[in-house]
């Protein structure tokens, strides 16, 4: 690093920045070349396998056509999907001085320190599905213990009010995708099969609600919810900002990169920045709720060929969630009420995710388990 | 045992059936009296333990209200749902005669051994969820082995065929429902503290139509769905049977026990049982599908109480699901597609259930974590 994080933030780009900055564009070129759309010839064979396996056809559902997209992501109808990992991306948000939160702002650096000590949801879920959790430091506003079980990456302490000017500069959207990018390699480094991503930050609603408006074209007011909780006054809050953000934008926002950088927020870009390296590294790969998608959506929007690697795992209860979903053409596995984030609801999906890839790899065949496969219907004598 | 499965099919009641059931009439009466409705001021308890942990309220959803459900079923703010274990009743259907599965009968035996040798969907299921699976012969029509992994509990070679009189005897249903009650007792002795069950039974789809129709008051048609596969003529062969069954047995169709007996089978009978054990042990009881579903419903018939401790586990797409899940005032966890049976819908949710209860009981509390548990909102300065 050598940086301290305040730094990156009170001077802006810096020639060690800018080194950064040519080492992404190389990786994220490199991200680029490796992301291809799957064979579908693949989902094909996949789909005569699953005839052969002791079930009557189709009888898994939703299972099935699950498996069928693993095999494509692996290029095999081999495939393992035994180690998971959840990689937790936590930052804050300038915009919170505009009051879009019911949370103090150091709620945030709070909650990392309850994820190092295994007392939030997602550490429960993690615990309970036996899936991998690494937390990320994207950049929280407060000082953060350096513990091993830290990984530390800060890109600045929390972003700017996007109200007042870019939340990011461009040079820290592409240092928060390149790590992004990092976690993605060393989740596979690591042994990973199957990846799937959280956020934590106060007022991460605002950013991924003006992203979705950006992303969509629907207005403030279609994609606004109540977040964490915000009541009435709250939630007019988060309304105004985000229109007053998108009219001071608006110029920037065709791009992806610049989008993210006028609207986005660390760990957001760092999400981002895993579905491409998930992509690239040919991984199935688990969006969490509304905030995750959000991350998700862009990075198919810097590359469409991601989409075929994703897996929604949760219908959030954010109105915003549903149209961004479209977006990236996915229909999530989970409809339970959920919106918490920290990845409880990937947790959730990759369990079923696991079971769709155990049945396919695992089941007998007909054949071999001496099991009629009678596609005829039996008519009596 | 002592007896041969076929010398029960064959001899009809016998001085030890007799004893059986009356050993089981006292033992359904045991299980009766211990039957009771959850206190409602657990849920009360629960939810306001819910407030204190380190989330926004009612951000995890539906996993809240299950896991306050689970708080007033062990009548407890302190419980753990770590071992899970499904049990898979299988039995014959004489019904099979009238041409209704597109399988031919002997698959059900196929199948029993394909579970004991862990090639089937759910093998592979309990072992991703790390969920105990027991099997057990309720009455397959064909010989299995004597082995250790099955659970041998035989009532007959299968049931008749109830297009042409009862599917079972009093005595055979009542040994059924007993057998059941025992599996949810032994499961409980074993330190499960979540019970799950599944079924395989060729034509079982047929039964448990026949059982919804007579439940609900829907018509055949209403309730028949496609099964593990059926063609049009196989649904129009399951309709007419389920018509003249309907009609043969109506005057026995107000009592449970007579139903059962006319229109159900071992695997639902034994099924039916388990809920009842399972309630009388104040243990939390998954179903899984259609089938599954119908012996809950029988077994809500007999003892309304038991709905306290049911959830449901999936909603399958056989049409009679949806009013079935009415009468036990479920709604299901996940919406999959799924129609299989086995426990596979179970297996799923039981792992949602297990990470409910996990945040339940381990998540670290606002005070706890030094976590602000900002419930009114934050307005900028």
């Amino acid at each position: 690093m050598g940086r301290s994080p305040s730094a990156v933030v009170e001077s802006g780009p810096d020639p060690e920045l800018a080194l950064g900055k040519i080492r992404f564009m190389k990786s994220l070129k490199d991200t680029h070349c490796k992301i291809r759309r799957v064979d579908p010839a693949w989902l094909r064979l996949a789909a005569a396998r699953q005839l052969e396996l002791t079930k009557p056809p189709g009888s898994l559902g939703r299972l099935e056509e699950t498996a069928n997209r693993c095999a494509a992501i692996f290029g095999s109808l081999s495939f393992r999907l035994d180690k998971a990992r959840i990689v937790l991306f936590a930052g804050d948000h300038g915009v919170c001085a505009e009051g879009v939160s019911p949370y103090p702002q150091a709620v945030t650096a709070q909650m990392v320190l309850n994820f190092l000590r295994g007392g939030a949801a997602i550490n429960c879920f993690a615990r309970t599905c036996g899936i991998d959790l690494m937390v990320v430091n994207m950049g929280v506003a407060e000082a953060l213990p350096k513990v091993p079980e830290l990984i530390d990456r800060p890109v600045g302490m929390g972003t700017k009010n996007f109200c007042l000017g870019p939340a990011m500069t461009i040079p820290e959207v592409t240092e928060a995708l390149e790590t992004g990018i990092e976690m993605a390699g060393r989740a596979v480094d690591d042994g990973c099969q199957l990846l799937g991503f959280g956020e934590m930050g106060i007022g991460n609603t605002t950013s991924a609600s003006a992203l979705t408006a950006a992303m969509t074209g629907l207005s403030a007011e279609m994609v606004v919810g109540r977040g964490a909780g915000a009541d009435d006054d709250c939630v007019k809050r988060k309304v105004s900002a985000i229109e007053r953000a998108l009219s001071l934008h608006q110029a920037q926002l065709a791009q992806p990169m610049e989008m993210l950088a006028c609207l986005g927020g660390f760990e957001i870009a760092a999400m981002c920045g895993f579905c491409l390296g998930a992509a690239a590294l040919r991984r199935p790969v688990v969006t969490d709720g509304f905030i995750a998608t959000t991350a998700a959506a862009a990075a198919v929007r810097i590359e469409p060929g991601v989409k075929d690697y994703l897996f929604a795992a949760h219908a959030s209860v954010e109105p915003g969630h549903a149209p961004l979903l479209a977006l990236i053409v996915q229909r999530p596995l989970l409809e339970l009420g959920m919106r918490l984030g920290e990845g409880t609801g990937a947790a959730l999906a990759m369990k079923i995710i696991q079971s769709a890839a155990a049945a396919f790899e695992d089941m007998a065949t007909f054949s071999a388990a001496g099991v009629s496969d009678a596609l005829q219907p039996v008519v009596p004598a």
